[in-house]
């Protein structure tokens, strides 16, 4: 159990560690801090939360792990924030969908006063708001932790180690290949159900009221926030290029295929889809 | 009521309907007819039969409605199977995907035996099989009924009627129509979640592991019938390529703006995909 645990600007996912870390016994006390005093007030009122902090800085003093849940271009800002305050013995994580410029920002802006470790939770939901936190949003879910070769295998194992208190999965890998999967197992399905949406907005809208469980399911993630998206595109640009042209080959391979009636090239692509979907290990809902 | 139903091959839909038409009580006498014996056999011990028949002729004999849930490409063969044997007052439909190709080769085998009448109920499931049959499967969900100016407007009517009874909210539409509308609803989702997976199988299979409830819901339907969906993009290949190619439009819009780094138009067709998925009605789960 850590003795102090900090989670700043706790949205759905902030307010899901704080109870779960409660639920799970994973730390002792929590403190909170949330830019808009209103907000601090109202988290001060709930079970999962033993105190909250003017800034960012006050809160991070004396913690054992600090957990940032700002959207992605507001972690290293955050961290620049806490550095005059946190000790030596602190960990700062974070819950950001990209991990390369953060992990590279974060500890530069620390100057080693606190380990950085970055951190990436594979659970959500398009509801945002520190009201929708679920003290089991990471049961059975898979975490990220991408130390990097100057990490501190202390640090990392203190954020595993918190993490798999929580009941999640922790996976290891490098901020560059973090981003690589995500890219594929999390971008591309995002940029594919909202260009799905934008597309057919362009046709007649009432549509959509006809549509059965197919298009209600393939299109669930795109009504998650614009901004955040736009702010997880623009720092993982690269990989998610990389990602959605080798799914354009595949589209286009298929759209050939159509073209030139080869069913037998229909069925082979639509065979290998089922394939992969099968073999899909269901994360609990 | 019906005084006399009867169902040709029933699978997951086939058996919804029986089954539905027993609990909303829209038939009195429900007929089914399957191509294996060991499944008649069996169907016959259901609530929702009170009797099988050895052929689809002789099934369909004096039947006011008779359903066929064959796959698309089995319906014609099936309407010329049963036109010996069907009453000048029996009125025909089916439940497949595509409606042009049927809705022109049925009335032409039936010869006047019999009216013929497209139905596409927008339900179902990744499952197949009469077991998953389930009497709530048409409630508040769009049926598609696709009389032609041929089509005599009481065999229409009766059709309608049988799918209002079942609690399915009727949208009637030309064949053409049709088609056009689910290409850009159903088959364009299918193929997306079918490539996607088929694209993440070429990399790392293990990386599925990690997916959060975003990929899969995105890819639920990849897992569907790769056989079944052959057919139905084979009947519609050419609304599904138009709706095809509007979709890699914008994909391909997408990509430039991520390559010339236009945060703003990234930003603004995420806009575009939430507007319209916020006002999707969702279909009851």
């Amino acid at each position: 159990m850590l003795p102090r645990l900090t989670i700043l600007a706790p949205g759905l996912l902030g307010a899901s560690v704080a109870q779960a870390a409660r639920h799970f016994g994973a730390a002792k006390h929590i403190t909170l801090w949330a830019r808009r005093p209103e907000i601090r007030l109202k988290l001060l009122t709930q079970p999962w939360c033993d105190a909250v902090a003017d800034t960012a800085a006050l809160a991070s003093a004396n913690a054992d792990l600090v957990v940032i849940c700002a959207p992605v271009d507001r972690v290293v800002p955050l961290a620049a924030e806490i550095a005059p305050t946190v000790s030596s013995h602190t960990v700062v994580t974070d819950v950001g969908s990209v991990k390369g410029e953060i992990c590279r920002g974060a500890p530069q802006v620390l100057k080693g006063r606190g380990a950085f470790v970055g951190s990436h939770p594979m659970a959500g939901s398009e509801k945002t708001g520190w009201e929708h936190g679920r003290a089991d949003l990471f049961v059975r879910r898979t975490v990220f932790v991408t130390p990097t070769e100057g990490t501190e295998p202390r640090a990392a194992e203190r954020v595993a180690a918190f993490w798999g208190a929580l009941d999640a999965e922790v996976a290891t890998v490098t901020p560059d290949t973090h981003d690589e999967i995500v890219a594929h197992i999390s971008h591309l399905p995002q940029v594919l159900a909202s260009t799905l949406c934008a597309a057919l907005a362009k046709r007649e809208g009432g549509w959509r009221n006809f549509a059965g469980g197919g298009l209600r399911d393939t299109t669930r993630i795109a009504a998650s926030d614009p901004k955040l998206w736009r702010t997880i595109l623009e720092q993982n640009r690269d990989e998610v290029l990389r990602a959605l042209r080798g799914y354009q080959d595949e589209l286009h391979h298929l759209e050939r295929a159509l073209a030139n009636r080869d069913w037998f090239e229909v069925q082979a692509i639509l065979e290998r889809g089922q394939a992969f979907r099968e073999q899909f290990r269901p994360p609990p809902s």
